[in-house]
């Protein structure tokens, strides 16, 4: 029982910590922090493993905060542990508990919600986002088998939060997978933002769906110490993934707290004094306590760093031939996703640290030949991509090169897990295949129309001196190979995107390639048409015949954002000042880019053809291309419109 | 037994049609249709009441094709039953057997996957991009219950398909909201595109997921007409809603077809002969039939179509009084989404038509002051944006007119279901709210950064003369206002972008606002300083202090995309061409857009502000601004150096 005193007497005292600095930082999510204050007791002071003063230890154990915005209280335990912050192990030092009032300042490491990359190590991924964490937990895990790391990785979901649908894509994920590395809780508060928690979303309720899930469960109530401590030792050994529901009380301990109006609103500085009498109310209801809190486990191995990764990969020719596609360096001829697969397939034979992930389309983003020359490093999603990116950050924080495909179109699933993976700044590629309208037959429904302006549009922010997101859009089965070990090579988020279609080879098998980078590809001073992609080949066709015709035209294959001016403005100023832009995709994409440098400048004109219709079936590319606007005549009236 | 026998018959029939239309197209994916060729047959000739002439009766039952891509058995099923496809009524035909072979071309209105706005108003939704079926399905019992409607939903899903996580946002709406007017039927074939479908998406594990999720469960043979029969009729009279888990046979019928090597990929011209054979082969198993499928009933109720919404709202003082908000017409300042709250109020006081959607953010979005006025009107999501976006799909294809609101960052969350909406050209609504960087404290994973390019990428689209998706951003409480009140009266997809902080009325309470619109705000001529939104308060701060230093500038708010040229070109051309464009998100927005339109025609500089780099929490907006170079004096040194 001393024990349990103890550990009522630390959650007063971190529950003042959490109403002082929320009420200081005049905003913030106290009631939350509170309903969770001894389940984060129990696991940052008893159930992990760890070294407060090495948060990187790979072999160390890890909680993931799903619902992030009760963050102040591991914040304030963190405090009270003394763990590390800094952006490197080399640059951290000790959070003091005098800090904590610097929550959400602008010089703060504390920041409003879970944010690793602003200088909280402790966390692998940012959230605040709902959903995510159990997905970054299973690719935590994941990272921690291959690695045979010890580690085990606990996570906390919001009841509310356990709507989302990420939540059970997650839940098959880790079943699926058996990763008994994860014990799950759902922090059970009964209280949302705007209501109370859903009938559907009730302790029973997801007991039953975790159970029908193949989780084993764990009903329990979130504040009792006893029970949470053999609770998770008993779940921690079990043959399937573990589940605690727990029952908390939002704004525990302090009673002005606990209506549900409360969420998201810290303690009027006016109401703070009642708020601390209500926290001492609340300690006088339990024992004494007769002993520190002071016998916390320490990391259960050897500390281990993640390093950083020397990349290196067959060169073209040779990686071809190991894919089995010998024949296309004959035909001269091949679909950039295929050559994407024998460039994973080349990176995974060479490189133990690259991993990919499919959502069930690997036979068509060709990530197939990884699985099965690499199958402990392919982690099969199943129809399911927000659980297949949020699992690839997971898998990136612990030291790995994930690679994840599949159509471009289903990607846009996990446009928000990308934004948050962004916060995180996670080392993840992204793949997207079939994109654009030269997918043709299977109709919009399957294409990625707005995927470029949506990358693009994070291709130009700046994140430590480095785009936030690269992106690549290969004409060629050479490129796409040369862009997959760029994109391996860079430390950051990548985004490729590929097409359906057998295109001819454009470049040279020792061709290179770089971030923001674009190429001539014909000569000629009539009007500079830029392109990218697939759309390269029907722009090719249309210069070709222009020149026949003694107009002569520079081809420049612009296949990177963010798209460098030097060379655009350099391409542009040798045609007169006019530019033909074509894409195949809806606009935001490439005649945006180029628009932006030359209106920057100044003095040059750009015509932007871009996917201007919502296009629909079609039995080929080029009925597709006819359909929208996109045909070899629209590009030459184009390029005529600006003569 | 002579009704499974005449069942049986044209199941073969169908099949012959499926594999025939395939094999034509080149494409298409006749194994899947082939497993839920009895399931189809069933509700399309059976259960359902509905008149195939007349697919758009509001009252007659529906069906949703959530795995679109087995949608060559609906085809083959409606041309035999002579269904009606069209853009209209008016303009309507039946649907000929003949035309199943045109499947997937250009010019049909077959198209790959489910599309209603092709000319096929059998379906109410765009499927294809999986796990929103049960969502639309959703939307229009919630519509059907409103219309007092004896109609009855049925939808269709695959096994493979369940894995997203939407399906199960969808199960935990429909439980919710007590939908027994849905029956789902999920199509157990254990074959997925790369392989087979998880233990986790088996028959058993569905049952007792489903079960879990608080739905009645029928397991059955999805070949077994009798059994099918009699269970659509169970199913169809629960207290809760139900569900159907199908075992089926990938490809039933056609050997050739059984293996999984065989998703999407139509027999051979080559093999037909062999397809036809194994379709002759299954026919023989069965009992000959003795009579024709003719006993189809007929639509439940007196047919009723849709009909074009008037929309009328309150002026803007009456609306805000109305909203309790009278005391911001003294102090002219209020935030932008609370002048949404109270245009949301107002529409839905005055046209029944007019519903509402949020996600457990109602009192953020203030979409709540709806919910308190029209409850029965109101849908709360809680924390599920995907399902959210879908359902409010099928309230739109019901007739009602949807305003879906939450933060503009959790809307992300639902971008590939945004994007099948517009596919479905769905009259939807879009708010979100929080957006930017002047949320300031709650840091980036709650701001919504890239949305501008995505939207605006969808903006670019033309569709039946009109843009694909709206935007807007309001500068003030007026104009969000009188922007709510043009949303409601657009038919089409538009999106709103709210902000959190107060600021001060610029706009008289009779402004008028139009689709792609801009307002000249200051007069000037140094300089064209365009913006939007809240950064138009912080632009006018720096042009005022300018102007007395006898800069003056022309500020310029362009509130709408896709934005108009010609506004944006005459404030450059008063300014010698020198434009500085501001916005509080990632690249891609409004100095794209301004840069596409000034470099399309020649003969300005453009310089773009916007947020370089990922925020993190800060205590005001002031801090956010300093911190992504967005302050006023980073704004007065872009327009200083354009001078």
């Amino acid at each position: 029982m001393s024990l349990a005193a103890s550990i009522h007497a630390k959650a007063v005292e971190l529950g003042r910590k959490i109403v002082e600095m929320t009420t200081a930082s005049g905003s913030g999510h106290p009631s939350s922090a509170l309903s969770i204050v001894h389940l984060t007791i129990e696991l940052m002071y008893r159930q992990m493993r760890w070294n407060p003063s090495d948060p990187w230890d790979l072999n160390s154990d890890r909680l993931v905060l799903s619902e992030g915005h009760a963050v102040p209280v591991v914040y304030a335990a963190y405090a009270d542990l003394g763990g590390a912050v800094g952006l490197s192990p080399e640059r951290s030092r000790a959070l003091s508990t005098e800090e904590l009032t610097a929550l959400r300042e602008a010089a703060s490491v504390l920041d409003g919600h879970p944010n690793p990359a602003e200088g909280f190590p402790f966390f692998d991924a940012a959230t605040g986002s709902l959903g995510m964490g159990l997905s970054v937990a299973a690719g935590l895990a994941l990272g921690a088998r291959l690695q045979k790391s010890p580690r085990h990785i606990f996570v906390l979901i919001g009841d509310g939060e356990s709507r989302e649908g990420q939540i059970w894509e997650a839940a098959d994920f880790i079943a699926d997978h058996e990763l008994t590395n994860v014990t799950a809780v759902v922090n059970c508060n009964g209280q949302g933002q705007a209501g109370y928690v859903s009938k559907q979303q009730s302790p029973e309720a997801l007991a039953a769906k975790f159970a029908a899930f193949g989780w084993e469960v764990f009903t329990v109530d979130g504040h009792d110490p006893d029970v949470l401590s053999s609770t998770f030792q008993t779940a921690r050994n079990q043959a399937r993934p573990a589940v605690l529901i727990a029952r908390t009380q939002k704004g525990w301990g302090v009673d002005i707290l606990l209506d549900k109006s409360n969420h998201g609103k810290p303690v009027p500085a006016s109401q703070l004094g009642e708020a601390m009498a209500n926290l001492d109310a609340t300690a006088a209801k339990f024992a004494p306590a007769t002993q520190p809190l002071a016998d916390r486990p320490s990391a259960g191995a050897e500390s281990r760093h993640a390093k950083p990764v020397d990349i290196t990969v067959a060169p073209f020719e040779e990686g071809l031939r190991a894919a089995g596609l010998s024949g296309a360096l004959d035909a001269r001829k091949l679909a950039t996703r295929r050559g994407y697969g024998a460039a994973l397939l080349a990176l995974g034979q060479a490189n133990p640290a690259v991993v990919a992930l499919d959502a069930d389309v690997s036979n068509s983003t060709f990530s197939e030949m990884f699985a099965a020359a690499c199958p402990e490093r392919f982690f099969e999603c199943k129809i399911a991509e927000q659980n297949m990116i949020s699992t690839a950050v997971g898998l990136a924080a612990a030291g790995y090169v994930p690679f994840a495909s599949s159509f471009a179109k289903f990607l846009s699933r996990a446009y928000d897990q990308v934004e948050l993976a962004t916060i995180t700044r996670a080392n993840i590629k992204i793949v997207g295949s079939h994109s654009g309208i030269s997918l043709a037959a299977d109709g919009p429904s399957q294409m990625s129309l707005p995927d470029v302006a949506f990358f693009r549009s994070l291709a130009g922010v700046t994140a430590g001196g480095s785009p936030l997101c690269v992106s690549f859009q290969p004409a060629d089965a050479v490129a796409a190979y040369h862009m997959t070990a760029l994109m391996a090579r860079h430390h950051g988020m990548c985004y490729m995107r590929t097409h359906r279609p057998d295109v001819a080879f454009l470049y040279d098998a020792n061709a290179t390639f770089e971030v923001g980078g674009s190429a001539v590809l014909t000569e000629g001073d009539a009007v500079a048409v830029i392109s990218n992609g697939f759309m390269i080949h029907v722009c090719r066709n249309v210069v070709d015949r222009l020149a026949q015709q003694g107009i002569r035209c520079r081809l420049v294959d612009a296949y990177s954002y963010p798209l460098r001016g030097d060379a655009i403005l350099a391409a542009g100023d040798a045609c007169h000042g006019r530019y033909v832009c074509v894409e195949d995709n809806y606009g935001g994409g490439l005649g945006s880019a180029v628009s932006e440098i030359v209106a920057q400048r100044g003095g040059g004109r750009v015509f932007r053809l871009t996917c201007g219709i919502v296009p629909k079936s079609g039995r080929s590319a080029e009925d597709l291309l006819k359909m929208t606007g996109l045909a070899e005549h629209d590009i030459e009236n184009g390029i005529r419109t600006m003569l």
